[in-house]
């Protein structure tokens, strides 16, 4: 398997194929087909077994996939065999959905730190996090070696807040700002916009 | 043009345009380039192109595309050059942040309703909404011919509310919580699951 000649498409399909499979799991099921996960999913059974036979041969002919292996298999691919320590920026309304979030556990990240530059907000507690200032920001990155954010500040604060953390060493930036961000190449970035979805669905309505 | 032979992949695209289109816009700029959308997009000003093209000829060789005219346009292929009324289920952190939402604004929605199910929060101010009882929701969504809802409710309720939402008439729902769900095939799902996103980035960490 060379990783480098897996389209970006299908690294992006793994994800909701982990989480079906997730689902699955926890309701007790030990084996699924492309046909079941096709129906959670909403993806046609030949495209997800078109996208998993690229990592290798999983599924058997009549009994199918094995769910603890394909979802083993996939957790490794995707690097979520471990749990990554995430930060967010930004403690507004995002930013405490986020802290509160308990949507992480078991799928390889935990946020470890919540920052602002409000004076008014740091120091103050967010379920189990102190929030503290962003100018120590760049310092703790560094000392825990953080490698993801999630940014939740004003879309006028995300570009100069984005630059900061790549200054200190973040390498993936889940940005919540409506507002697309530059960052060098080795940087990734993902976005989530409410509306880019919202209109995404108008089309067809 | 005829919509049914537009790629899914491309319509998921535009949304993406339009906002870049309108970032633009707010800075006073009124021409640009595939180039330079391309650049601040993180896709090739190719791929740009091909998209747009399969709307009409919207590009002039040399002077590029005009905002205005290309925004415009993108907002009646989204069916967003109008506003549609979206109701937020579930009043949580996820549920408050959306009620606070500015980024709705002149993109074609409006959050109109927030519900919940928890007696303490029934008739509590978040904003300018107050919180409704879910038991009336049905009956608020045909009144107001709502179609749209955003699903911010735990993960353990999210099939039986969705179940609610396309019964009372919703065509499009963007879910929150961190699990699929199944609806009618003429019902639109969206997820917005920071996980996912996350997931997509550790790969190529």
């Amino acid at each position: 398997m060379n990783a480098d000649i897996i389209p970006d498409i299908i690294i992006g399909r793994l994800p909701v194929y982990l989480r079906a499979l997730q689902q699955l799991a926890e309701r007790g099921v030990q084996t699924t087909s492309s046909q079941e996960l096709g129906e959670i999913i909403g993806i046609s059974a030949a495209q997800i077994r078109k996208d998993i036979s690229q990592f290798g041969e999983f599924g058997k002919q009549g009994t199918g996939y094995s769910i603890a292996f394909l979802m083993e298999r996939l957790q490794t691919i995707l690097q979520v065999d471990r749990v990554w320590d995430v930060i967010v920026v930004g403690a507004g309304d995002v930013g405490h959905a986020l802290a509160h979030y308990n949507g992480f556990a078991n799928r390889g990240f935990r946020v470890s730190m919540l920052f602002d530059n409000d004076p008014n907000k740091i120091g103050a507690q967010v379920g189990k996090f102190e929030i503290l200032s962003m100018e120590v920001m760049a310092e703790k990155i560094k000392q825990n070696k953080i490698k993801i954010a999630m940014l939740a500040v004003p879309a006028s604060a995300a570009q100069e807040t984005a630059d900061q953390l790549v200054k200190a060493g973040v390498k993936a930036i889940l940005n919540y700002a409506p507002i697309s961000i530059n960052v060098p190449d080795d940087v990734h970035v993902q976005y989530i916009d409410p509306v880019t979805h919202l209109q995404r669905m108008t089309y067809y309505l």
